[in-house]
């Protein structure tokens, strides 16, 4: 018998080591002899990740923050249909780096405040929300440190400066106490094992 | 003193001829010592053209009719802030080849019953209606004949059929009748000159 299926979630602010900890989770899962999706958001299927390049590169400001809403949506409903939904209905663990939470900050919070706006899109378009969710909790001055070290191109989400991260951190946090049900909060500053035993353990429990 | 800004919109199946009359409306009005913004949809700003090829190129499947509403949308909402809106608020007249209605048919219509989606992202994603549109209207025979002469690689309306074409000009009269007060229903089956004059007399009324 295989185990439930079941759509796990990391999210927190930038560098606070959750797509490292969203790794080691598949490869302890998948060591464990699970089947398992890894993946992305913005991103995650061939669609999305051509409309995460059309958000995330070039100038910033390009698009007014009621069109970077619909052009997430859009990505995360081709995401869904594309990877998240066949895998789950196949029987397997989908372990997504960043999903809605993170749109309900970043855009919902950090872009005027469009949070009702992201959840009436999210409830017309997408109407599903993580089985599981691990917020890997950073103070932003060490994230942001972290984060400097592998600055891309397209990673303009650590340009926010850290007044904001620390908002950010705080957002994550309310998130957290309004969806307490699935969101676990795991201390993320400790050194990446200890940070990876938590999650495991976690997870364990939750697939039990 | 310069005349009130209108929004003037046109529609109708492929090959109808509505891009050649927006063009000589435009010229005509221009002519006329009016101030006129000809654009286009989907496109019509940067932002938006990039999405329209995203939509339009590569396989006609690869997005979901979900998911290319929201695209469309997205590509609306930026068409409208960018170009439309600024140029509405400067006392500009703004001709626009397709909006709204177009993806009230294609999209609402050809890809499964959305008309409802359709209508509910744009109440609450743009929330503007013409002031005036003009239905080029045509049978879809001649129509399709016309279209094929000058079919791109991204022309993939044009593909929807004999059958779906007669779906379509039955459903852009059915909007006409929905949306009575802006609509007017033009005879294409004419020369373009002649189809020119009618439009420009209806114009010239809407504007007085």
């Amino acid at each position: 018998m295989t185990a439930p299926a079941r759509f796990i979630t990391f999210e927190g602010i930038d560098g606070s080591g959750k797509s490292t900890q969203a790794r080691r989770l598949a490869d302890a899962l998948r060591a464990a002899g699970h089947a398992v999706v890894l993946t992305r958001e913005p991103g995650g299927s061939p669609g999305a990740e051509e409309i995460r390049s059309l958000v995330l590169e070039g100038d910033p400001d390009r698009w007014s923050a009621q069109t970077e809403i619909l052009l997430f949506t859009a990505a995360r409903r081709d995401h869904l249909e594309r990877t998240i939904e066949p895998a789950l209905a196949a029987g397997k663990i989908v372990i997504c780096d960043r999903f809605v939470d993170s749109t309900r900050m970043y855009q919902g919070l950090s872009r005027g405040d469009l949070r009702a706006l992201v959840d009436t899109l999210h409830d017309l378009m997408i109407g599903r929300e993580p089985d599981l969710t691990l917020l890997i909790d950073l103070d932003p001055d060490t994230g942001l440190t972290r984060a400097r070290g592998r600055q891309g191109h397209e990673e303009r989400f650590e340009d926010f400066g850290p007044d904001l991260q620390q908002r950010m951190r705080a957002g994550f946090r309310a998130l957290a106490r309004e969806f307490a049900p699935r969101f676990r909060i795991i201390d993320g500053a400790r050194t990446e094992e200890e940070v990876a035993r938590d999650v495991f353990s976690v997870v364990e429990q939750a697939l039990a």
